[in-house]
C-alpha cells in the first residue's frame, strides 16, 4: 500500500488524489461534527465551499427538512440554523434532516478531493473505524488529506493522521511505503501521549477556547467514541454510504 | 520573539516573509553546500531560481572566475561546473571564485524569501552557529522556512527545522510564541535521535543513495561541523554578509 500524509488541502493535486482513497482529516471541527451528525440520525449531508453554493443549494430543497450549518473563522454565520460544534448536532436537532455545511477548511478538503476512488472522515472520534474500513477495503493507494488551517499544517490533524498512518501499517497485511508527511506525523503521533492535550495546545484549539468552545475540545479528542465512517459520493453523505466499523 | 516554521515554501507568502528574519533550511543539499562553498573561501555566490537564468547571467561575468552549480532531480545540469554535491565545492575548487547556483528546491526558498528582512542559510553543519546569530540579532519575528521537496514536507527539514526551533526557544530570553508547524517539528526533532537516520529515511535521502550520493547523506548529517552563517543580502551572498558565530 502506498500510504501517504499531506499536511493541508494545497499539497494535494487533482493527479494525485486520483483513483485514491482520501481520509480527510478535520478533528476542530469540521470531520468531529459530521461523524456526530451521522451519528444522530442525520439523513444526508451536503458539504460545499462557499456560503453562496449553500444558499442557492438551500433555494433548492425544502426548508423545513433542510438544515445550514457551518462557520467562518469558528464561528457561525449569519443566517445559518447551527454553527460548527459537533454538541449541536443532537439527535433531536438533526435527525431525519439534510444538513448543507460549509467551513473554512474541512469541507474545502473534501471538495479538493473530488476526483479521489473513495472519501472517507476521519477524526479521533472514529479512528479505529476508520482504519478498520481502510483496511478492510484493500485500498492499494491512500492519502491522508489533514484539513490544515488555512493552508499551514495544524497540530491536531497532524498528530490525528499521524495515528491513522501508525494504525494503517500496524494493521495491514500488505507492505506499505510511506511518504515523509506520514513518516513524520506517525513519530510525532507516537511520541506524544494524550491526544487532548495536543489538540487543546494547538492554534486552532487555543482559539476555540478563547471564542467559549472548550467544550468541542475535549469533544473532539475522544478516541474511539463512535464507530461510523462517513464516505462522500457523489459530493454527499447519504445513509447508504455510512459503515460502521 | 514569534517563531513559525513552514513546511515548504509555498506556504509561506511574501506578506507573511515581510520583515522576519527567514531561515531556509535545506539539508539535502542546498544549504549544506552553500555553507561548504563559503567554508572553502568561494568569493561569492548568486542564488538564481532557473537554468536559463543562470545562463544569463553567467554572459555578465568573466568565465574563468565564475562557477555555474546546481541540480535537476539530485543531477548535474548539462554544462554546468559542479553539481549539487557539498563534497565538490572544496577549496582548491571554489576559492575566490563567484558561483551562480540553481537548485530544486533550496535556491526556489531563498527566492520566495526575498520580501524578508533578514535571509540566513541554515542545515546540520552550521546549526548552533545559525542559532546564536538568530538569538543575538535580537528579531522579533523569525520563519523557519523548510525547503520540502517540490512543494511537499521534507523529512530531514523538518527534523532540522524542529531542532532549529529548539534551540532558539531554549536559548532566547524572549519569550516566544510557536505556530503549529514549529510546536510539531520541534517536538519530532526531540523524539528522534539520531539525525543521520532521519536523513537516510526521508525520501530524498533514499533518492539520492540511489544515486550513488550516500557520502553526501553522511557529511549533511553532521552537527555543528561549521560556524559560518550565510546571509544572503541583495539576492547574493558575499564575504561581508557571513558570519562566524
Amino acid at each position: 500500500m502506498e500510504l501517504n500524509l499531506y499536511t493541508h488541502p494545497d499539497d494535494l493535486s487533482d493527479a494525485e488524489a486520483k483513483g485514491k482513497t482520501v481520509v480527510v482529516v478535520d478533528v476542530l471541527r469540521a470531520s468531529s461534527t459530521i461523524v456526530q451528525a451521522c451519528e444522530n440520525g442525520v439523513a444526508r449531508i451536503i458539504p460545499v465551499a462557499t456560503v453562496e453554493e449553500a444558499a442557492k443549494l438551500l433555494s433548492t430543497l425544502e426548508r423545513k427538512r433542510t438544515l445550514l450549518g457551518g462557520e467562518r473563522e469558528g464561528l457561525p454565520i449569519d443566517g445559518f440554523d447551527l454553527g460548527n460544534s459537533p454538541l449541536e448536532y443532537t439527535e433531536q436537532v438533526v435527525k431525519g434532516k439534510t444538513l448543507i455545511f460549509t467551513t473554512s477548511n474541512g469541507t474545502a478538503a473534501i471538495t479538493k478531493s473530488a476526483s479521489a476512488r473513495e472519501i472517507v472522515l476521519g477524526c479521533f472520534l472514529n479512528l479505529s473505524a476508520v482504519v478498520t474500513h481502510v483496511i478492510s477495503s484493500r485500498a492499494k493507494k491512500v492519502a491522508v488529506l489533514c484539513a490544515g488551517n488555512l493552508g499551514r499544517l495544524s497540530l491536531e490533524d497532524f498528530v490525528c493522521g499521524g495515528h491513522v498512518v501508525d494504525r494503517i501499517v500496524d494493521g495491514t497485511r500488505a507492505s506499505t511505503v510511506l511518504n515523509d508527511g506520514a513518516v513524520a506525523a506517525r513519530a510525532l503521533a507516537n511520541a506524544l501521549g494524550d491526544v487532548g492535550e495536543a489538540v487543546r495546545n494547538s492554534s486552532h484549539g487555543l482559539r476555540l477556547a478563547e471564542l467559549g468552545f472548550e467544550d468541542d475540545l475535549e469533544f473532539c479528542s475522544k478516541v474511539d467514541n463512535y464507530v461510523t465512517v462517513p464516505i462522500v459520493e457523489d459530493g454527499r453523505i447519504s445513509p447508504q454510504n455510512r459503515r460502521r466499523c
